[in-house]
């Protein structure tokens, strides 16, 4: 086969993973310990340079995957000829045969603030299955993380009553990419997106502008930009007019002239190139009270930058450096197995062993601390974040809405002390880890089964 | 709705684009110029810091889609019932219910290196037709090239020897990033990826290790490291072992003396963590002939730099840097319409005019230098990169093979000069703007439509 269907069913999603899962699991039926009840978190060891905090993610699409697992006949025969298991026990494939995820679920809720070294999410299971889960799990949580906290750091620096636009399917890493980054986005509190059909399907109003190409069309076959403005005007009376194509400011002065003239009634323009700040007041003083639109590579720095700089901006269209950029890189740990704690500890990757719960102090609102516990500890006029999800296999609560999500993302960053919200070189969380979990550290790492010298 | 549905049907995908597509497309049908004949063509301005060149790919992915580009009712109904377009004409609709791409494609084979301001595609259609494409082109080209040209340097920076494996499925931005990742990667001359469904619907075998909560699991149980590796080889005699859990030169020692013993074929190592170079030559220096995988965080920079000190490291899995990070950022802009040379100027993002080709001078079988032309220009022993590959809506080449393609790119990295392939600060591209491209830029700038000063 010479290319990828564009197709992706449900079904496929079991073997969206990596082949070891699959080979490990064969083997943890060879030793007959596939059953073993295991317990892995996942969690992000160390947050993308200048990121204080991150907003948990993707979890309803966690969710969706794990009800659905199944392998199919046809999957199962493709394992099967490729040859790579043709030492694994046969009982692997009557295990694959009647898969589902039947383990239990904690996690953070979507639009919750997290750090480095907070699990986001535990399975409990039969170990074959709790391992199968890993490279999805890791997928979705580590990219729709990564969007909504890049989301939420932006509405952080254009402040609540700025307009934020989603632009960035172009841009984004594939076209499931951009649906996911849309529904990320708006659940850490951008208004809108211009992915139609992520918009549909997620039952909003996709938003956008005009482009030049329109403006470059109407104006060779026409005669002038004005013709394109009208034209599109015409149809759209609501939509931005981009003004940017040949001379901003001959433009706004050309638009300013027909709202005086009483012949325009323009409901915003968008600016996507040159000095936005400088740009946007003289517009402004042009066309006073017309909402002014940038985009053109922006971010959460950007913004703040242009605020600083006074610029008269009152919506953003995000793309780019929303949907790209340095990964947030979580990781999928055995913290328990058997009911034993287990770690891994070499060369400084050291994880935290047994099940873990994050233990979130308030005063006045906002966070004071976190506590890194053991879930049989108790909460101490603290909230536990981690909350039960998926229970022997049945998920526990309905799907919330986005605007729920958003909600909640919008109260939990208004939470942060500001040396954690801050854009550049934030202060490191605080995060303590608790007594019983740092005595439970010591004991496993001088108890590990396997030392070899 | 509350979360977006985990499948992807080809018929989506006309509604995976921006907005302003369809609104702009309403537009021309209003105004009765949605049949002109226009030409976009998709370039890259700027490459990535330190990238000397790209590596062309995703076209297979973009022709499929033109091939199967559709509206279906329930698609127009929605957009319909959206309200954004009840001033739009009532023609539009007619076009959506029986439209198809029409026009024809050029573009450049996947697998070919190409520079900044050449570009890789030209749609060349009915205006609404063209404009509509726009996104889902650009998602799909940005961002396999990306992955292609980083795929490219890491090959480059390896050597052909090197085993070279794509492990980036749990660091990609949604599912079908680590498909299409997978594709491009191994279109580039990776040998082969984890990921097993990209594997098997490409017709490869995936490709694997063992992770250390196998170690861990089985260390745990069965009371040591030694007990996983043997259980792991029992059913997988052909798969590396991850030695680095506990204490990588102790689970080489002990490996060893099964080794000499004559109770173990070991068929390779992989070390995941801690000073790769030494580490890589303390394990040869124990299993002499064993081949030794590395991975973690390592991209074609770290490469270099481990071959540079001397690391005893036969293949790579290559992950996060693979897939994530600094963006291919192209531009699909109008560059002619209803015959006339078309271009924008505004803030420096200029645009050449006209229907262009790249004409490629090769000197003993390197690159000595690109023109970029028109495409009425004649090639003077020069290879002119744009082919045909849609005419009047059908596909003129079969696809190719994902060898084939592995092949051009191979082939294409070696005509580079040196100084193109470097690293880190590569020379600027022999490219040369045309004297008639030159004179129809100065042309369009003063003979633009719109002047509005």
């Amino acid at each position: 086969m010479t290319h990828l269907e564009l197709t992706l069913q449900p079904e496929d999603y079991s073997l969206l993973t990596d082949l070891y899962q699959l080979t490990m699991s064969a083997c943890y039926v060879g030793e007959s310990i596939e059953r073993r009840r295991a317990s892995f978190e996942l969690t992000v060891r160390r947050l993308p340079e200048n990121f204080g905090y991150l907003v948990a993610m993707g979890l309803a699409q966690a969710l969706e995957y794990l009800e659905k697992l199944q392998f199919s006949p046809a999957q199962i025969a493709a394992l099967q000829t490729s040859g790579i298991f043709s030492h694994a026990p046969d009982r692997f494939w009557t295990l694959l045969e009647t898969a589902r995820f039947t383990g239990d679920v904690w996690a953070v809720s979507e639009g919750t603030v997290v750090f480095a070294n907070e699990p986001l999410l535990r399975v409990e299971a039969p170990l074959w299955q709790a391992q199968i889960v890993e490279t999805y799990l890791l997928n979705v949580l580590n990219y729709q993380t990564l969007i909504a906290t890049r989301a939420a750091r932006m509405r952080d620096a254009a402040g609540p009553q700025a307009v934020l636009l989603e632009f960035g399917t172009r841009r984004a890493f594939s076209p499931q990419a951009a649906l996911w980054a849309a529904r990320a986005a708006l659940g850490a509190g951008l208004d809108a997106t211009s992915n139609v059909l992520a918009a549909l399907q997620l039952g909003r109003q996709p938003a956008g502008t005009m482009a030049h190409s329109l403006v470059m069309a109407l104006a060779t076959l026409q005669g002038s930009e004005m013709e394109a403005f009208t034209a599109f005007h015409r149809y759209f009376p609501g939509a931005p007019l981009l003004i940017d194509t040949y001379n901003t400011i001959a433009a706004a002065d050309q638009l300013a002239q027909q709202v005086e003239a009483g012949t325009l009634t323009l409901e915003g323009v968008r600016i996507d190139s040159g000095d936005l700040a400088i740009l946007s007041q003289q517009v402004r003083s042009r066309l006073p009270g017309v909402p002014i639109f940038a985009s053109g590579d922006l971010d959460e720095w950007k913004i703040a930058e242009l605020r600083g700089a006074g610029a008269c901006i009152d919506g953003y269209g995000l793309g780019t450096r929303l949907v790209t950029g340095e990964p947030v890189n979580g990781v999928y740990k055995l913290v328990e197995l058997d009911g034993r704690p287990v770690m891994k500890e070499a060369s400084g990757k050291l994880t935290y062993p047994g099940r873990k719960q994050i233990f979130r102090c308030f005063e006045h609102g906002q966070i004071h601390s976190d506590r890194l516990g053991l879930i049989t500890e108790m909460p101490n006029h603290e909230q536990p974040l981690l909350q039960p999800v998926f229970k022997q296999g049945e998920r526990l609560q309905s799907t919330e809405t986005l605007e729920a999500i958003a909600e909640r993302t919008s109260v939990s960053v208004a939470s942060l002390p500001a040396e954690l919200r801050r854009l550049q070189c934030p202060s490191p969380p605080p995060l303590e880890i608790s007594a019983s979990l740092l005595e439970l550290t010591n004991q496993t790492r001088h108890a590990r089964p396997s030392r070899n010298d």
